[in-house]
């Protein structure tokens, strides 16, 4: 019988290229564990309400009552609801025409987009307009848009910084394009080095690979560092001379750990340079509702900005979302919300300055914890976690532990990360899946455990590691001198 | 200077070649008419809300407290909302792990997709595996997906049905693959023909394409018909000796107008007819909550169903919708209550049957008044609205009109359904956005508009066609006789 389409062997080969570890290996086992009854800690991913963030008040109390627009005539509403809410809730649904059950336009509701551009404008200083903003559910659908638009086959190359949230390697092999990695140096606490980025073009170039775009992870993921003016000033030079479209992926914006390096976004610096750069370097810059003290991941609201895009390109970015009609409504809601909080005066004004103070100065006090925690453990190196959410140690791996790894059919840090599950439910992701030098290991966990939690999940993890490193080191009693 | 990577000229070929019409040139004239303050009627696209029809309370009460967790300790919760909203709520949330806010699986909640698989097996009567259902953000997302995961290149072609909602050739572009267009019989009632489908794959052979998979969409959009289980039977048969996917476009199933031919799930039929075509047949089903009775299209919730699909594929389909994290949740929530609403004896039971009967025997009553008023317009002809929310009256463009549409460089029923619009506010998609056969003109409205509505558009309607047809016909005398 001969294969049908959907049979293996005959899916599109991009389509089985595609890895995503986030979501890999161990993502598996962990569920798998949790089906049997462990109980398994996800760090795997940046989740915040997964791991007992609760939601700001707020927000939800807007969009609750724009899915039950009936409640504002109720007379008993303002018993649970407070006069603001009720407010934004029908600012909100006079946005739309028809409510959160109407598609939107496809690139999100003109008054929400509104309401972006104006907190881009006292983001950055220069006017922006709504007409080059898309809302999108959550960043990476429109990240995967975006690469679409750009990959037209494999001679087409993406510079990608490694280690990478591995959405960018995931979206390139799935359309076709080229991969090029350029290295963040993990000696400099994860610094981009401009020649570096020069080799890596080079290096392209001798493969017959066309470098079109370049992505920046700002603050990064899985590594942390937060990106300095003169470092962006640097990149955005970089893009005119080589003709790159940049896309900054600022989805962690809100989450800066320092005070030396505030979060600059990419449209500032290159707006700043001014001309003819300013004019000309083509940058699509993301965020979201996931990330930053809302962590509302589930209802997968963002957004992409567009400078010195053309218009016709506008046009064809416009018609490829209408394909899918509209992102859903209510995360547009919340990315409005997010971008337009309540202000002092505000009756919630108070209680949400708490809640998300409380929420940023705990991950800050968490990202200090854990790296702490790391760098306390036998063979594990860690750069503090600037901004972002997650902590990215590495591992020195014994010679013995790696040829362990080898003939269990593992990668070394996928071997010892199935072995951190195993021991102590702790669901992290291998540093493999990110991007690493030749011979170096790390993995990646969130910081995202609650406060409380911290010391006992870091004494686990302590506890295993020195386990680990008892059963694999050749001269255990000298290393732990 | 060289273009740049998203300057029109150096964009993706795939995404330029995209056809979209629905939001396409009327669309887009109408939402600028609109903006110049003219009163617009939106039937490009069945958005129901849109045109007033207002949400079933009890989901949205349900989805609303799901939002607002804390109000489930509110001690005046009671007071505006029932009892058993209140437990639903409670139910769906104990099926997250961190409530609205946390990413779920990549798949949809397995609690969910536990209630989907509950339904198609109260549907369908045979067993369905939830580990086969996927849920997603509205059904075109899904319908993205597998067609993504089928098409490897131009020479892999899909049997798509002209007319057609364009999402199907909008998608086979982007992801270049070749549409492989089979003819639905107008005169037939939009019938198909078994026998045209063996002709346009030995057509597609002719020209070096193999064609993988064919889709149908029952009820029919734009074109409304109901599928008999003899023709499904028929269709499943060709399936099986062709070796082809069947993708089966079910997201009109609960807008039925007609008692002959109920909606039959293509499953039901694929399983009733036993092996071996049961066990070999590949079918992806595709449901979504923005049609039926629910109309909540700005939520985003739908799922695919896998048959006959190999585990290998669904872990390379699980893969890829894991980049992009998961499908919004309260679109998932949604989800759950459509395939499982209030039941007999619940206190919102009553209420429920109330608007839900409500909305569809006014679609019904809307569908007749809609093809009466089109069959009674010079110059038109129109087959009733078997199901969906559309209908697509043939329009005899006299010769005159047609040579004018030439003039103003218009395709000859866009240039009608843009003097539709200036005169009368309606705004309609031309039939060449869905296909249909040489020399032949349509246009496509939903049946959406109140029903208090209908008689005024329809009248209004009459007065553009006999004026425009008065302007462009010969012999006006005679054929208005």
């Amino acid at each position: 019988m001969l294969p049908k389409a959907l049979d293996y062997e005959s899916l599109n080969e991009n389509v089985k290229k595609v890895q995503y570890a986030v979501r890999g290996e161990l993502y598996l086992r962990a569920s798998e564990l949790q089906k049997e009854g462990k109980k398994i800690i996800f760090t795997n991913v940046g989740n915040p309400h997964a791991l007992g963030q609760k939601p700001l008040t707020f927000p939800r109390q807007v969009v609750a009552l724009c899915q039950a627009p009936f409640l504002l005539d109720d007379p008993n509403v303002g018993l649970v609801f407070p006069a603001d809410a009720i407010a934004r809730a029908k600012h909100y649904l006079s946005l739309t025409s028809g409510g959160l059950g109407a598609y939107s336009d496809s690139r999100g509701l003109p008054g929400v987009r509104k309401e972006v551009a104006e907190f881009i404008e006292r983001r950055d200083g220069y006017r922006s307009d709504p007409e080059l903003i898309f809302l999108t559910d959550g960043a990476s659908k429109g990240v995967m848009q975006i690469l679409n638009t750009i990959i037209r086959g494999e001679q087409d190359g993406i510079l990608v910084p490694v280690p990478q949230y591995p959405l960018y390697s995931a979206a390139i092999s799935l359309f076709g394009g080229s991969l090029v990695p350029y290295y963040l140096e993990e000696t400099a606490n994860w610094g981009l080095d401009i020649n570096n980025l020069r080799e890596s073009v080079v290096q392209a170039r001798f493969k017959g690979i066309t470098v079109r775009a370049m992505v920046i992870i700002n603050p990064g993921n899985p590594t942390g560092q937060c990106l300095s003016e003169a470092n962006l000033k640097e990149i955005l030079r970089f893009c005119y001379q080589e003709n790159l479209v940049l896309l900054g992926d600022e989805v962690y914006q809100q989450n800066i750990y320092q005070d030396e390096r505030p979060f600059i976004s990419a449209r500032k610096v290159l707006l700043d340079m001014g001309p003819p750069i300013s004019k000309v370097v083509q940058l699509v810059s993301f965020h979201t509702v996931s990330k930053g003290y809302w962590g509302e991941c589930g209802q997968r609201g963002g957004y992409f900005e567009m400078t010195n895009i053309p218009p016709q390109t506008v046009d064809e970015i416009y018609k490829v979302a209408s394909i899918s009609l509209s992102p859903n409504v209510p995360g547009q809601i919340f990315l409005g919300l997010m971008v337009n909080p309540p202000k002092p005066g505000d009756i919630s004004y108070d209680r949400f300055v708490r809640e998300s103070k409380g929420i940023l100065e705990s991950l800050r006090k968490r990202a200090r914890i854990m790296t702490d925690g790391f760098n306390s453990c036998r063979n594990v190196v860690c750069n503090f976690t600037e901004g972002a959410m997650y902590s990215f140690p590495q591992i020195r791996l014994p010679p013995k532990a790696i040829e362990a790894a080898k003939k269990a059919g593992k990668v070394p840090d996928v071997f010892y990360c199935l072995k951190l599950l195993e021991a102590t439910g702790i669901s992290t992701v291998p540093g493999s899946g990110f991007g690493q030098k030749e011979g170096v290991f790390h993995l990646r966990t969130t910081i995202l455990p609650a406060e409380e939690d911290m010391p006992a999940i870091m004494a686990s993890f302590k506890k295993f590691n020195d386990e680990f490193m008892d059963q694999y080191e050749d001269y255990r009693g000298y290393s732990r001198m």
